[in-house]
């Protein structure tokens, strides 16, 4: 791989980032000129951190970028080809040769990948690279419609000790009157799972939200009136935040204030449960 | 796959079941004679839900089994080879046969695997499965010293429609008066890495307790001593509850309660900070 060249490369590469069906899955949308390729080329090799080259096929034509993405906190990957040049194995050839580079060359302790979850290519490409996926989060491209949501794999350094985090899960406790009737309400608006509940009637329940033994979770407990100070809770939503508003609004239940769109780029709603307790669902605006 | 016959197959099994090194990952320690591993091999087979098969070697050997585990909430994979069978994709093969069935045949919706954090041949199963790390928890089998670290795995029936869930992440906030000093606290006590701050003085920060953009995380916020009511959030630990007791010990803030065993199986301790809010971390007993 050689180093990406903006003023250089920005020819070859206009086949890329000026397809539309490449950039569906970018951050911005296809450019409309070489010239508007050399841009964002030279933009992104200009970011603290960067570090691009070129992904060339057998006979040397430059087929796409993978790199270090610069201005992040934690090291990204990413990776871009000529749709001429999917599906034969270019993304990981490249991008694994990025990781061998970050982690033997540059000592960097961990990369990370975010990847939109419908784009089942670069999803098998972290795959093979043996990336772990760490959890999910939702972004909202401008040239995009809604928000959607991403996947996050990361892969730590194997020649770095790497400390395991002490605490594999946090779970709020909501302290609530009556735990059977909060439990049927939560299940519904949340599509959550009751994981367990412990009495007769219910004193303690736990509530995963998703399908699997693992994931977001809160736990109800009894508590009297008086006793149950409110809690706050953010949940992060990717394409789902109005049907969760209709949801919250259809149960009848406490109160709900429709979404509105916050200065710091997040659009939200806020179903208040009776016991007081702020329940705030967000998605990138 | 022929169905599991505890009577008949136990003779086979025994070097299976009776082998500590291979016992050394299971629920439960080697058995001392065939007539256990039969005694063993019959209570697997009982469980409601069960459904075990013998794996064969191309020799016609029994080797191994594989099959669904009974008496679980979520159906859940369960594989088991002798020594001379391992490394050769048995497992890989048996398992993909098991999923198929499970699919297929008796239309389940999902399938998970929950294997020790240190297994690498099992979670190289997982992967080549094609199964998706769904997060950690912890657990402590009775012929092992102390807990362990356990990755769930979720595989989705391609063939049933799926409804993704909405809530991608749940974030509790703590109201108190000095973020910054309540961050330094939990940052260093935690492991946590301050993802965001908003303010001089910091007014709201974000900590994620581990090293990666996503994962279990605190939202912190000023608020008057007066309004902010305490919050009890349940932190999962695995192997490190000592480690942690210690170092909430000594970091000279709110109070700490040493840890104690609950009549529930989970042994836990309190760290209380100045406002109030209860960090309460537990780890199977």
């Amino acid at each position: 791989m050689a180093p990406l060249d903006p003023e250089a490369d920005a020819e070859a590469l206009h086949a890329v980032y000026g397809d539309p069906e490449v950039m569906a899955w970018w951050t911005r949308p296809a450019t409309a000129s070489v010239a508007g390729t050399r841009r964002l080329l030279a933009e992104e090799s200009e970011r603290r951190g960067a570090a691009l080259w070129t992904v060339r096929a057998g006979n040397g034509t430059v087929v796409g970028v993978a790199g270090l993405l610069g201005a992040v906190e934690i090291p990204g990957l990413t990776w871009i080809l000529a749709r001429h040049a999917w599906g034969q194995g270019f993304a990981t050839e490249a991008a694994a040769a990025v990781v061998e580079h970050a982690f033997a060359h540059d000592g960097l302790e961990r990369v990370e990948a975010w990847v939109e979850a419908d784009n089942a290519r670069s999803l098998a490409v972290c795959r093979r690279l043996g990336m772990v996926r760490r959890g999910m989060l939702a972004q909202h491209y401008a040239h995009r419609e809604g928000p959607h949501e991403v996947v996050v794999w990361g892969l730590a350094n194997p020649r770095k000790e790497q400390n395991p985090p002490p605490v594999l899960h946090v779970e709020p406790m909501l302290p609530v009157a009556d735990v059977a009737a909060t439990l049927e309400v939560l299940r519904s608006v949340l599509s959550a799972r009751v994981a367990f509940s412990v009495g007769d009637p219910v004193e303690v329940a736990g509530l995963v939200l998703g399908p699997w033994s693992v994931g977001p979770s809160i736990r109800i407990v009894t508590a009297p009136r008086s006793q149950s100070a409110p809690v706050t809770l953010a949940l992060d939503v990717g394409t789902g935040l109005d049907d969760l508003y209709r949801r919250a609004a259809d149960s009848g239940v406490g109160r709900v204030e429709p979404p509105i769109e916050q200065p710091w780029g997040v659009r939200e709603f806020v179903f208040q449960l009776p016991e007081g307790h702020r329940l705030v669902f967000g998605a990138p605006a």
